[in-house]
Order: C-alpha cells, then structure tokens, then sequence
C-alpha cells in the first residue's frame, strides 16, 4: 500500500455556491479519505470578503462548523499575494477554490499556478477578459503550455452540465466545430419561457422582469441579466476554447434589453418602475414572431469558421429545442462536423447553488486524480 | 524540460469504428508529438479477427497505411495470453484498444489490468455480462479499487455522447441519481421515428424494419436490434454505474420486438419476409397511442431508489423530448435530486464509426493524462 496522500484545500467565498460547495466537500472528503487508495483533503483556508480563517499549522480546520468558526475569526483577511505564499509553502500540494465573482482575485491566477496552485472555479472573470489574460493563464497551467498548477473551470458556463468538458472533448479528439448555439442564461430562459410560452400566453416583458426577481431569478439589480454581459462572457469562453481569439465579451455584437432611455437611470428600483413605458416594443417583437409560428428567445451563437460570436434576441420555430426548454434551464446546441445535421445537445438547470457547486467538485475531482 | 514520454498502443479490431478510430489517433498522434511536452503513441499491435502484425522490436507501425500492411502480415494472430506478455514487457506504458465486439477478448480484460495495461474499448461485453465479471474488472483497475491499469469505456453507452463520464460526475460529487431514462439505441430511434413520427404518418413496422436494414441502419441480421438486448446491455452497464447490483441484461425486463411466433425462424431474411403478418399488433399499439395524444417510443429506464431496470415500448407525450427525437439520435435523460423536476438532458448521435471512435480516442486521452 502507498503512504496515504494529502491535499491542501483553500475556498474563497462562501455565497450561495460556496455554501453548496464546502456541504458537497465535506462528503467527498469522508469518502475519499475512506477509499482504498486513501486522499486526505485538508481545508486550510476559508474566507470571505471580509473575514478569513486559516491554520497557521496546515492542520484542517473543521467542516462541519465552519460558519460558526469564520464568523468568530479575528485573523487577519489576507492579501492574494499572502495567501500564494501560505499555498505555495505548504508540506503538500495545494488548490484554490475560487468561489467569489471577484475580479480581483481572478486576476492573481497565473500567480498561484506559477507557484503550482491549481485553481477551480465558477468565476468567469479571469477567462472571460482580455485575450491577453487569457493567454497568460494558461501559458502558466499544467493543462495549458505551462509547468504550474492545473485551472478547471467547467461552471463558468451552464453551471454543472458538462458544457466545457464536451467541447473540450470534441476540440481534442480532432472533431470541427462548425455551429454553437443555445441559452446560456437561467434568468433570460425563465424570462423568455414566462414572457413568451410556446402555445401562447405571458405576461408583459416589464412585469415577467419584476416576477423574475421576486421569485430571486435575477441579480439583486436585473441591469445585470438584462444588459447580456453574463451571456457574452460565457460565450467568450467557448469560442476561444473553439480556437477563435476573442478579444473581449464587448468585441463582438451583444444586444441590450436595457432600453436605451433607461440606461442613464440611477438605481434598479427606478429601473423596474419606468420598464412597463417600453412594453410596446417587447410586445411587437412577440407579435412579429407569434405570426410567423414562431417565440423569441435569448441566445447566444458562434459561427466557428466565420469566426463570428453574437448574442441577442432570435425568433424559433415552436418545434425547436431552444423553444421548447422549460423554467430556468439552459441548452447548449454543439454543431460539428461528426454530428452532421442533427446537433449534440446538452440540457439542463444552467443556474444554482447546487448545480453550480457540482461542476466544482466535480473539476476538483479531476485535479485530485491529475495530482495523482 | 522533462524528457519525452512514449506510450505504447495495440489495437484490435478494424470495423467501422476501428478505421475511424486509427484515423483519429493518426492526427492525436501528430498534435501530441509536437505539443510543449510530446508525447509519442507508438502503435506496436493492430490485429483483427484473422490477421495480425506486431513489432518485434516494440518500433512504431506504420500509421498511415496500416490496411496494406495489415494485409500483408504473415505474423501469428497471437491469443490475449501472448498479447498480454507482449504489452507487460514493454519498456514503456501501454493501453489496448478493443475495438471488437469480442466476447472472448473482453473476458481476458482483468489479466491486461492486471499486469498494468490500461484499456479503453467500445466493447460492452466485460461490462454488461455477469456482476462478478464487473466486480474483477474494476477489483483489478486503477480507477476501480486496483492498482493496474486503467479502464475507459465511454462509447459503450451512447456512443461518444458524454453520457457515462457525466453520470460519473454526479454520483461522485453526492448528487442521488432518482431515475433514468432514454433511448438508447440509434436503431430503435430510426425505426419509431419512421413508423410513428410526431405529427402523423410512417409506413408499417414491417415496412420500416426493412428500410432501416436497407439503410444500414440494423445489425445484418435485424433481430440482433429488435429482441433488446443490445439496450439492456447498456442499462446494465448504466445501472451499475449509478450503484445497482444488476446481475446480467437478462435479469430484468426486457421486452424483444420479435414475435413470439417468430422465434424460431433460422435466417434474417425469413423473419423479414414474415414479419408483415404482425403488422396488425404494432398498428394496434399506434392506434392506441395516437388516441391518448402520444407517440411509441422504444426504451430504457432505470429507478434507482426502487432497484428497477427495464427496458420496452412505452408511450410518451408528442411534446416530450424523448418523442421530438430525430433521425437516429440518442437521449439520455437523468433525473437527479439536484436537478430536480426538470432533468439533465445528453442528445445525439449515438451510433456510427466516427461519433463512437471519438468517444474511444477522448477515453485514450483521459488514460494519456492519468498515465502522466
């Protein structure tokens, strides 16, 4: 029998995702430890914006109660710089789950793989910026051209559907990529399957928003859902996995539902309460389709060969895929040259802590076994 | 820059799938040799059911016309015993591809482990006969509970379709798989998508069994599709995975298209030429179905909590996904308690040399990795 083996595990934001993640951590952690080829991960590190709870020894720090035990920390909250330095000097090898939406901290990443840090993480940020970025991130990673750490980041897009993995898969087994298509947004599904059902129906565009965000759909602001940012970082992601250079999710043709009135409006409280004024266009654009057969939806599209990225309102037939999906789900659409005119379809809940939280386990599982 | 690795390949098996498959691994071959750090795949074995050509002196075979020099072998045809001594005494790692679908050759898997060389195979036979088949196979396998070699075998269920590796994920990372259900077979798709698409219309069963032959569609003899088994070989193996003791496909219910009367016919041709007399049965069932609304459909399910496999005809909603199937595509449907009410969704081609040879050479690249 080999000596057991320990990994050193530090999570960086305990939201939502976070939450799920240290539950789903806690029993990965049993089993692991009780498999026949024994892994022992360690949590080193725990912090939030605001607070920060790490063992000076490298001994585990309780999952159990950690909630109580970040609360009661007095310890220092550590610069990105501090915590590369706790990482990289620990007896055994040491991953980064980077849990926040912070730009900050996504822009340090190349730091900790250089130091052989793997990373996992749901934050699009540090893959969805500049192409220089980009470039530098995985010029340092082990699965990259580099000697580093290894960086996993499968939720960035469709939360915990095996998006990333698949395209991967076909990118690497030689297959060309012609078309991806889809939703890529759980608040604009719910928003378009509420605003606009197949077989009729719905509500105004203004008030299907506000129900979106009564009902916790949207970001505490829906600006931030609305103005398609979120959709066309995800869909920067796949293309450049797809080979294309994408210089940035502002580089290519992403359209706005903030109608261009409303974008000098203070806060999203006002925002919601002039919406209903421009009602008249959303319900001409459901009519249009409505007459043609047809509901409209919010997608995002790659042309691979054209090299072209968009993403914005389209209409579909009631038969299609895209038009039949239900609640907050997404669906990814790969086009390639092996799947021929019928495409790989990947479907499912795109959004939640849950969901979200597996696709990290799930990559911290595939590091585990990297760091063999 | 540590030195370059080599990693010995044997293949068996040049069909459809096999052809497509040395094809990828001609160009993974390239990409890997000129990648930052190479990797050499040296194929030293390539053999079928009557020819066989290996290389004495473990130097790589020629990839790009293997046909002509397959044929021109007068080397043994070598039994697993000897293959297997083979691949142990070569001086660098080495991964068999079982692209048969030898049940004999499978039986000899454990010994490959074993003696540490992975395998990565299309081949459902080791994985769907016996549970204590199953048990040694993964008893021996580094990503079982051994410490040999590694075993991948995507294409077995769905072709390349990410369907196993993505129930891996979830039963890894804690999620409790409730239910499974699909079609999983490219055949039965075609055949109910022809003899009762959505909508109206399709010839008699009889009719649509002999185009689907006519278009290659069956197995030369089409019995070998309609009596089931190849699906409940793929619940099996799926019902295994997801943590069921599933003794063999012929322990659970599985509902064969042949008729009855017809069991005993000796040839494929025969049976085609009497099958039209049960034409009235199959009309019958799409009548009925088409009173209710729905539509007939051939498939699997799994109820895990309740420990049941089954696989036959069913009727579903003319809007449900499983009815919407196209052509001969796949669908996998998982429902999850974390995905809740609306299931994880994989869809399409789930037969074919090259999507099946995609999902072997993605399998290949996984063990590259994991040999490290």
């Amino acid at each position: 029998m080999p000596a057991p083996r320990q990994v050193f595990i530090a999570v960086i934001g305990v939201g939502g995702v976070g939450k799920s993640f240290l539950t789903q951590l806690q029993s990965l952690s049993t089993r692991l430890s009780q498999s026949t080829s024994p892994i022992y991960l360690s949590l080193i590190l725990l912090g939030r914006s605001s607070k920060m709870l790490f063992s000076e020894s490298y001994r585990p720090l309780p999952l159990s109660n950690w909630e109580s035990a970040l609360s009661a920390s007095t310890q220092p909250v550590l610069p990105a710089r501090e915590i590369i330095d706790y990482l990289a000097t620990a007896p055994e090898k040491a991953v980064l789950i980077d849990n926040t939406s912070s730009e900050e901290l996504a822009a340090t990443y190349p730091q900790f793989l250089q130091k052989g840090i793997s990373i996992v993480t749901p934050n699009k940020k540090a893959f969805s910026s500049s192409y220089a970025a980009w470039s530098d991130l995985f010029s340092a990673a082990a699965n990259g051209t580099g000697r580093g750490g290894y960086v996993f980041h499968e939720s960035t897009v469709g939360a915990g559907l095996p998006v990333l993995s698949t395209l991967k898969d076909l990118v690497e087994t030689g297959d060309e990529v012609t078309k991806i298509e889809g939703v890529f947004s759980g608040t604009m599904s719910f928003l378009f399957n509420s605003f606009m059902p197949v077989g009729g129906g719905g509500g105004t565009f203004a008030a299907e928003v506000k129900k979106a965000k009564e009902l916790g759909y949207t970001e505490p602001d829906p600006r931030d859902d609305l103005n398609g940012l979120d959709v066309a970082r995800k869909l920067t992601i796949l293309a450049r996995l797809s080979g294309l250079k994408v210089e940035s999710p502002t580089s290519f043709p992403v359209q706005s539902l903030i109608p261009k009135e409303l974008e000098g409006v203070g806060s999203g409280d006002e925002f919601l309460q002039r919406l209903p004024e421009f009602d008249e266009r959303m319900d001409k654009l459901k009519a249009d389709a409505a007459k043609q057969g047809k509901v409209v939806r919010f997608v995002g599209s790659i042309d691979v060969p054209k090299g072209e990225v968009k993403v914005g309102l389209e209409s579909f037939d009631t038969s299609h895929p895209i038009a039949a999906l239900k609640g907050s789900d997404n669906i990814i659409n790969f086009y390639t040259k092996r799947y021929g005119s019928n495409p790989l379809i990947i479907q499912g809940a795109g959004a939640g802590g849950d969901v979200t939280a597996m696709g990290v386990t799930s990559d911290l599982i595939k590091v585990l076994r990297l760091l063999g």
